[in-house]
């Protein structure tokens, strides 16, 4: 059975450009991940009427609706007023919504006012999915068989709700085609040179089975799909996985959701070495990302942003000299400045960076882009020099994304 | 006049989440910038027939409809398929389009093949539209007053073209209003709570002018909008919005698209004063956010990301007995944190977080989620305690804003 669904977005500040739309962006992904057939999605303003016959509209082609926007408890969210027109329903007093708005307020130390009240008196006729990141529940409609549900526009409340009851509610639902898919993630090579690699498997890929690349900041992605009985499925698949494995294994780091920086962590964990990153041009991003992971404090010891060559002198024992007879952007001073962090702060392993991230201070020889990032582990010392465009958020991400594929190459012993 | 319009994107690659649609925002932002009134966007896949249905649909209550994507040559020309039915039209040899075509290739020392060959057959009916950046150009149709462009899907391709030609030809067919819109900046104060302080304002608003708010994570933003001739339309905005600051002033830190780290160092750098950041629980998103701004050199000088409190008694200075007295999660060693860094890096303002990001390290005391945040400048010392919810990487991003926010207040004397 095919389950149609439509994503409808509501927010005059997306018709107006003010905010770009991942909400549907996340859920097309999630739904298409279950099986669900994403069959369009659209955006309309904060107009009652026209949100009313958009729906009406979707409604009758559609097994699934979900909506997104337009319950804050402010005067301009009024995507609730039209439920209750579409479903000739009205507003009940929810007491666990209500409790929860309370508890909430109180870890604050507030109390609430009659707009949060106003959260909890919910249509009656819909069964609430508990937000537990926000005040607006989300909101679960069925009639013939067809499903509405309702979420709040703020992204982690919307993704809190689906990955906490909302796709498991759906799964339950609708009898959905298996799907199984894993993904490969890689970095440090591009999408044709993958193709190049991978030719002969990609053109040997069996009819059951799909392959895409998804190019993405931290490197290619390439996900296979298929659709099919549950245990054949998986062997096909990880079959062909294998394959593409061997093929790349250089650049790849890990599947599915792994992320580059817990990837580093816990093959360094696994093997109780521990880290820290002295950073010129990420400028504390890769200690950010590194912090992003639970439990990243049993691995990383900390970091020094050394902005400025007297703090790399002063913070990370970087000899003057160094800087003097090479430069602050070379491949010395990177490793002076992986080996003085990790003995500051007594690690095993240092990561550092230095380059130029602009718009200023590139030159002929050391234009905007170029950056050293050196990695230090035991004594043993690994630098690459990288060019890296000229856009200063992309130069810094990269330049991030290089240091730790370096740190787990080191680590791995892909190199030296 | 209104000129009522819809975008319409074309891709399967965009309904199954694979790639993210900024080329409808971009869209939304430039069109609603000369006065278009964008009344909804939506997206369908590769399917010929319903996207023949959904254009004829459109056709009937829009003025102007954008389409972008199904142009390229590997996907089939599906768009102009469709185009070609809709206006009963056949496609005809468009020379310049051609020889536009041989030269981009000559550049790169190849020849054109087949399908690059039919990048320059276009419908009899449309006007094409320049593409400087690739292969297959913009088309312009127009019947009875209404108009329909179709554009590539490539987002650079898709804004040379409309840079380039596309917004001239359309100020040039329609009459669009005039519309001004401004947008405040605020931050540490919930979407209901300013509805409260300035419920009179919003319910004495002229009815030409909108109040939009827009959550978002570094706080709510509250845009007006107004339609008009533009020397009152300015003026009237402006009154409003001069009303909605002395309210608010207390969490305003700008307008527009000002970011909270970039207006903070241009505050600093207009008073000569340079910062450094000593960061616990932020783990570096403070030192990542400021030195994302260009030019953040000039006043930033570094920070030290102390995981351990080790570290932070050898990088920061922090008098163990501090740690050992109040823990390392308190007022005191917050402080301590702010001014030792700005000694250490000397700095005239040091902004300090510790605090528990969780999932683990909670106790019932200290619950994950507390967070102390310490701003130091030249002696003077603000430190505030937070509860900032349960999940890491909220925890971390309202740290790091409030970090900001405390630093901003102080440095414009709010507090103290």
């Amino acid at each position: 059975m095919i389950c149609k669904a439509h994503l409808l977005t509501i927010g005059d500040e997306i018709l107006i450009g003010q905010v770009l739309d991942t909400n549907s962006s996340y859920l097309s992904s999630v739904l298409t991940g279950i099986g669900v057939s994403v069959q369009g999605k659209s955006t309309i303003g904060d107009h009652a009427e026209s949100i009313l016959q958009e729906l009406q509209q979707l409604w009758k082609t559609n097994d699934l609706l979900v909506i997104t926007g337009g319950l804050g408890p402010t005067n301009d969210d009024i995507t609730k007023k039209v439920l209750l027109e579409i479903f000739e329903d009205h507003l009940v007093h929810h007491p666990p919504t209500l409790e929860r708005i309370r508890e909430m307020f109180r870890a604050y130390g507030r109390e609430i006012n009659d707009a949060q009240y106003g959260q909890a008196m919910l249509p009656s006729a819909c069964e609430p999915l508990a937000n537990a990141l926000g005040t607006a529940p989300g909101m679960w409609f069925m009639r013939d068989n067809k499903v509405l549900i309702s979420l709040p526009g703020v992204p982690y409340e919307m993704i809190g709700i689906m990955e906490g009851v909302g796709l498991d509610r759906i799964r339950a639902q609708f009898t959905l085609p298996k799907i199984y898919h894993k993904t490969l993630l890689t970095m440090g090579i591009g999408e044709s040179y993958i193709a190049e690699k991978i030719k002969d498997i990609e053109e040997g890929l069996p009819g059951t089975i799909r392959l895409a690349y998804l190019p993405h900041t931290a490197g290619v992605r390439l996900r296979l799909s298929c659709t099919g009985e549950e245990i054949e499925t998986v062997r096909a698949v990880e079959e062909v996985m294998q394959a593409m494995v061997e093929r790349l294994d250089k650049w790849v780091y890990g599947f599915n959701e792994d992320s580059l920086p817990a990837v580093l962590l816990s093959r360094l964990q696994a093997q109780g070495l521990s880290l820290a990153t002295a950073e010129s041009c990420t400028g504390g991003n890769l200690a950010h990302v590194l912090t992003q992971v639970p439990g990243a404090s049993h691995t990383f010891k900390g970091s020094v942003v050394a902005y400025h060559s007297q703090t790399k002198i002063s913070l990370l024992d970087v000899p003057r000299h160094i800087i003097d007879t090479y430069g602050v952007v070379s491949r010395e001073t990177a490793e002076a400045m992986a080996e003085g962090i990790a003995h500051k702060l007594g690690a095993d392993m240092g990561i550092s960076t230095t380059g130029i991230a602009g718009p200023g201070g590139g030159s002929k020889d050391l234009p905007v882009g170029t950056v050293w990032v050196s990695v230090w582990l035991k004594g043993r010392v690994h630098s690459e020099l990288f060019r890296l465009g000229e856009q200063r958020t992309r130069i810094i991400e990269r330049a991030t994304m290089w240091g730790l594929l370096e740190a787990y190459r080191l680590v791995k012993n892909d190199i030296l």
